[in-house]
């Protein structure tokens, strides 16, 4: 895409009203926009952004056995007086209709889906199911200062499963597991996301949190060194020490939360009455497991993580482009170049813009794109351009066809 | 995908508590799901095709030029304030957060998207510019009876123009008229679609609605034969003839409203002060457009105008799956044809359920997949499955090879 062509543009100064670096840095490089504390727009970089780690989930839910549906936000309060969050749940957004009816603004979805569920599933033989949806999600929260790391109107991914025993949701959860590490290093997030013990209500001992080491967190994990997970504030007030070794020598650390699993058993299915009938035509509780992610606060998460003092560095897998392209007064070669990436499969930004050479290095620098490309005269004497990573401080004269194998997906 | 994999099931009776006919095939076949009345969850099958609608129209929102964006919901009451629309639009929705801001849920985005381009266009220079998002949005429809034809929580498109002129503003309106006409060909509304001359507001005589004919259609409009267009009831009210030929012969007939399309002027602009600077560095208001296309209400759309007495009929380009392989007592044969389309690259849903043949030749036709594929003895005898149009009576025998090169996109 021609940059002359977003009608985004970067700022020299960082907003004024922000105090999170996540929000500062991606309004400044024109990501995203911001309507209210807690509530933003995707712009068109953004937008991209956003739509790659919403994929790069959506696969890996699927790849578990996942189906995509789409619940609504608007619920009826009945369904939430059932399960006793209507007044249980402080951060519920409520309205009321003009025909008097009063809905919540959905903070999460077990309120949808179970009675939804319901209505397909009847015996042993139709279980285990797992369904999940990306959808947004409103929050009343008190305090919206942290960027896209606490939104009042946020996306999550949130897959909900449906199970006969324990013994088959014990099963589902480690798969989660594994399937949500395999999203965080997909995402640039692995090596720094640790598996958090936190406490896991009346079914199970412990609910576990996938917490990302930042100082932007708002939260603080003790971390284990041999057993290479953590346990979150509440638990280690309670137990001191690891619960896996039991070593009581523990590093505290700000994290993210990023995502969290959570077996419910019947908490949910219960007042709905989900039930499934066994081979005698017994009735039992479904048992149920829920699992979210959120891709904003993980979008957010990313920057936090990955950038320096010149802006954003992108992981690759979730750029809003391959590459940069950006031309040193030799418009007419790059223009030529810029058509070989896009005719090759490449998925390139060329900076086509009417302003100085320094002006776009410095934008490059702040948008985050894994790779610069420079047309110059001495890259074109050489047969090609400068391939510099972002995260590096040299580059080096590729050749267009070398480049394009490189940087085709 | 097989289907024993999918949670929905299909029932044998129409729900009782819907009156409109998509919203209840659609529940019967296990595409939609109810959560109140204007409120509906999309299942597997009704997702897909959901998708599948949504990339048609982004598809030809980009072919023009449309930037895409993600706008929020929840809005400040300043905004909707600003315009006079936080009193004057009757189906806004609005609620109080605990810190008692007010908020209104998003009816339409001209109160966010108006304020957020002009932190980015300054001159005439950053003119045009066409954004575009998919969004939810919430409308409180005192009667929401018709199924997804109006819902009170529901996707929609909304694309809008900025420009510098009215003669460039009217040479965009035109473009997207024609965008349009190519996404209702495209998802199978084509022929039944009319464009159609309504009421314009203060800045041009007229705004235009895309009405497809059907008989479940809360509109009447005056079809005019001669130029194959036609006027709403508000103007042929007003004026008693075709507002291109003036012939005043015209038929009535019942449609639905599929989408429309807005000369807006300097309407928003104003209050929000989005203006540009002229070469000499004077101000003037940006011109808008807006243009509406919801995907949910299409939907519904296809299906009051796609079916028989036996179910729908989905056109190819938005059918969940492109066919439906049905085995009848040859699973072993089956299953193995239906690895042969995988790995070809065709999208076939596969019956595999241990069910009569009788049952789910019911359900192939309630799903309405456009291709059924049948294995059975015989057309395994003869080298192939036989295939049956869903709109066809007779099917015909088609070799494995074939039918891979057919039914592949």
């Amino acid at each position: 895409m021609k940059q002359s062509k977003i009608f985004t543009k970067t700022t020299k100064e960082l907003p004024k009203d922000e105090t999170s670096y996540n929000a500062q840095i991606l309004i400044k490089a024109g990501f995203i926009d911001k309507l209210g504390a807690g509530v933003y727009s995707f712009l068109p970089l953004g937008h991209l952004v956003h739509e790659k780690i919403k994929n790069i989930i959506r696969q890996e839910m699927e790849a578990i056995g996942g189906q995509e549906i789409l619940m609504p936000a608007l619920n009826p309060k009945e369904n939430w007086e059932k399960t006793g969050r209507w007044d249980g749940l402080e951060v519920l957004f409520k309205l009321k209709g003009k025909d008097k009816k009063e809905y919540a603004l959905a903070a999460t979805h077990e309120e949808v889906v179970v009675p939804l569920v319901k209505r397909h599933i009847f015996s042993y033989k139709d279980l285990p199911v797992y369904v999940f949806h990306i959808q947004t999600k409103f929050r009343d929260e008190p305090r919206a200062k942290a960027g896209l790391l606490r939104g009042r109107e946020f996306s999550m991914k949130d897959l909900y499963s449906f199970h006969t025993s324990e013994a088959d949701l014990d099963d589902y959860y480690e798969k989660v597991k594994v399937a949500y590490f395999k999203i965080f290093s997909r995402i640039g997030l692995g090596e720094v996301t640790f598996f958090t013990f936190a406490s896991g209500g009346s079914f199970s001992k412990y609910s576990h949190e996938f917490q990302t080491l930042s100082a932007a967190g708002e939260d603080i994990i003790s971390i284990c060194d041999q057993c290479k997970l953590a346990v979150n504030k509440e638990i280690i007030e309670e137990q001191k020490a690891c619960p896996q070794c039991g070593q009581q020598d523990l590093k505290q650390a700000k994290a993210i939360e990023v995502g969290n699993i959570f077996k419910l058993g019947s908490r949910y299915s219960k007042p709905f009455g989900l039930t499934f009938t066994d081979g005698s035509g017994k009735p039992h509780d479904v048992l149920m497991g829920c699992y979210g992610l959120g891709p904003s606060r993980a979008l957010g998460t990313i920057v936090e993580v990955h950038h320096d003092e010149k802006g954003i560095i992108w992981p690759e897998a979730v750029a809003p482009f391959a590459c940069h392209l950006v031309s040193l007064n030799k418009n007419e070669e790059a223009e030529k170049i810029y058509e070989q990436l896009v005719s090759g499969g490449v998925d390139a930004l060329y900076d086509d813009r009417e302003i100085s050479a320094g002006e776009k290095f410095v934008d490059a620098d702040l948008i985050g794109i894994p790779y610069r490309l420079v047309v110059s005269a001495k890259s074109l004497q050489a047969g090609g351009v400068e391939m510099k990573k972002r995260n590096e401080k040299e580059g080096k004269i590729v050749k267009i066809v070398e480049l394009i194998k490189y940087l085709k997906p």
